[in-house]
């Protein structure tokens, strides 16, 4: 399917099915409204799913990997050759990500979206990269607008295969050297918001260094003149590969009706993107967590989305993500497999009171 | 033992463990701090455990059940018969708390600390009631000293076997119709707040109902004065059994070196309770999330801790400690299996920064 095609067949999910599950949920054996934010998650998992009782079981974390030539302006304190060797490190078991999806039961896709460093064939390793990293944003376009087509619907195509292969939950993570930069970027083109409130200190460490950064993200804004109606566009002229691929797998995520959590800050600005072409995409994305990168929040306020955990994490690879799809498959359980009232023969607040009992 | 001995007998957790952690962090494979609070717990993990690779796998959920006198004043928007229906629930396996135990594969312990409506015999349920319910607190002690300390030496117990059964977590739950109530009046009495401030709605609705709720434990702390440094006599006065318990299966997993994850307001009084008795208790303890209940948070910042959930929940039953024991488990398994710099041949910043690069 060409992107155009992918757009179109987007549906928004089922409002019957919510509403269904809207109201088992008042009838479930707690008082009305106690499990909090895992009641609105479980409502929307039976729109997604189109059933009252969804089955949430199994994940796939779709982790990209590209690297970025604005770091060649020494916007990241890590050398560019990183991104490789910790694309070897999830090969290999080693990173947050692979301890995660053991103890989380999930399946692991890393996928070379566009890595500058030559890595060894693994049979593990999907490539799909349309270049060996982007271009320097600050001097002209990150890629070619085909370049950026490649990338969406191979992230399409990877979330439609995970869908098959039996995931309910698809997660997103991202490695690459340098891509916050590029997510600051992304998050100001699309929300308007200036390259200050976008820009974090990433992996850097002075203010120095995040002057220096805000400085290129003007820089980049200015000599691309994003358009801010369009993600592709955007993706173009300020994105990066592995951000191109997630975008895609949101779109892949929602074209398979299936939940879609998002990580931290460069997995929203691939969600902007996702929302910018196809905005029904949201009513199958749940934020996972809130990035302590500042410009996460300002992603998450325009996609409409209130991130499930927080706890000053700053690592991507998905791994907020993957901790908040137990959160996810949870929310389904209970509404799933709890037993109503009338089923435990428990007294629910109402009947209480239209039986007079003023206890 | 007593209480007096287990008191004596809790030791601080590990420093040495604890720095050794600390430094295995800056080792692993990732930017320093970046798993956030993840890795701040994983340092109190190894500081329990006196290990910096711990192990944490199996937990416990230990949820104590009992009534409340204080439902004769109307406090509740439930009658006190659901404290029974609601055990009858958990014993087959329908509420909120059954669901999350089997998501996580978790022990259920369910504890009749004290019901007022007679049960069946029921081989899964462990019996400790030191009496069928608290007396009304408004119109006197809501309970003897010896029932207390019955509570407390019940529940230490209750921790003491499921950490020799193998459980590295022990969660806190509770249940009981009214308990928010007691809940109020003994974080009102151990941190100095008004009523007004540790009081909400609970299960009740109406502003009306809030205002008489505010009122009776207004007049439970003046017919009682208890005395605000001792957590004993505050347990006595103004507590609750399943309260009592909890207080004890704080002291008790301190005292087997387990850590305690608490569950919402209820299972913070009981953390009150047993940090006035063991300040030291606090070594072991995580505060799982944050209750909707505003009083909670008053509690919190008196304990010192800082939830790692905050979903709007407020059910109790040990759902939002379950849901943290989650995280627990992982943060440790990422201090203990995560790759090292070394190991996984990364280059990591200060290496970089050493070698002259720029990138």
């Amino acid at each position: 399917m060409t992107l155009d095609e992918v757009v179109a067949s987007i549906r928004p999910a089922d409002n019957q099915a919510k509403q269904a599950a809207k109201q088992r949920q008042q009838r479930l054996t707690k008082p009305p409204g106690s499990l909090g934010r895992l009641e609105d998650v479980s409502i929307q998992l039976a729109g997604i799913f189109g059933t009252e009782r969804p089955i949430v079981r199994n994940t796939t974390l779709i982790v990209a990997a590209a690297d970025h030539g604005v770091v060649a302006q020494g916007v990241t304190g890590y050398p560019q050759t990183v991104t490789a060797q910790m694309v070897m490190n999830f090969l290999a078991g080693g990173a947050a990500i692979n301890v995660m999806a053991r103890a989380r039961g999930a399946e692991l896709v890393i996928v070379d979206a566009g890595i500058a460093t030559p890595l060894p064939a693994h049979s593990d390793l999907r490539v799909v990269a349309p270049g060996r990293g982007t271009k320097d944003m600050t001097r002209g376009p990150a890629m070619r607008r085909a370049q950026a087509e490649a990338c969406l619907e191979a992230g399409t195509e990877l979330a439609g295969s995970a869908a098959e292969r039996g995931a309910q939950v698809i997660a997103t993570g991202d490695m690459g050297i340098g891509n916050t930069t590029a997510a600051s970027a992304i998050t100001a083109a699309l929300t308007g918001a200036s390259p200050r409130e976008t820009t974090g200190r990433g992996t850097g460490r002075s203010d120095r260094e995040l002057e220096h950064k805000i400085a290129c993200v003007e820089r980049a804004l200015d000599v691309n003149r994003p358009d801010p109606d369009c993600g592709l566009n955007v993706l173009t002229r300020v994105g990066g590969f592995e951000i191109g691929v997630l975008a895609g797998v949101v779109l892949g995520g929602a074209l398979a009706r299936r939940v879609v959590v998002l990580d931290g800050y460069v997995s929203g600005a691939a969600g902007l993107i996702a929302a910018s072409l196809c905005p029904a995409v949201l009513d199958y994305v749940i934020a996972g967590h809130l990035s302590a990168e500042p410009g996460h929040r300002i992603a998450l306020r325009r996609l409409g989305l209130r991130p499930l955990l927080d706890l000053d994490m700053r690592l991507g690879e998905g791994t907020g993500a993957l901790l908040a799809t137990g959160l996810v498959e949870i929310s389904a359980a209970c509404l799933s497999e709890m037993a109503t009232f009338d089923e435990a023969g428990v007294s629910d607040r109402e009947a209480a009171d239209a039986a007079g009992s003023t206890a």
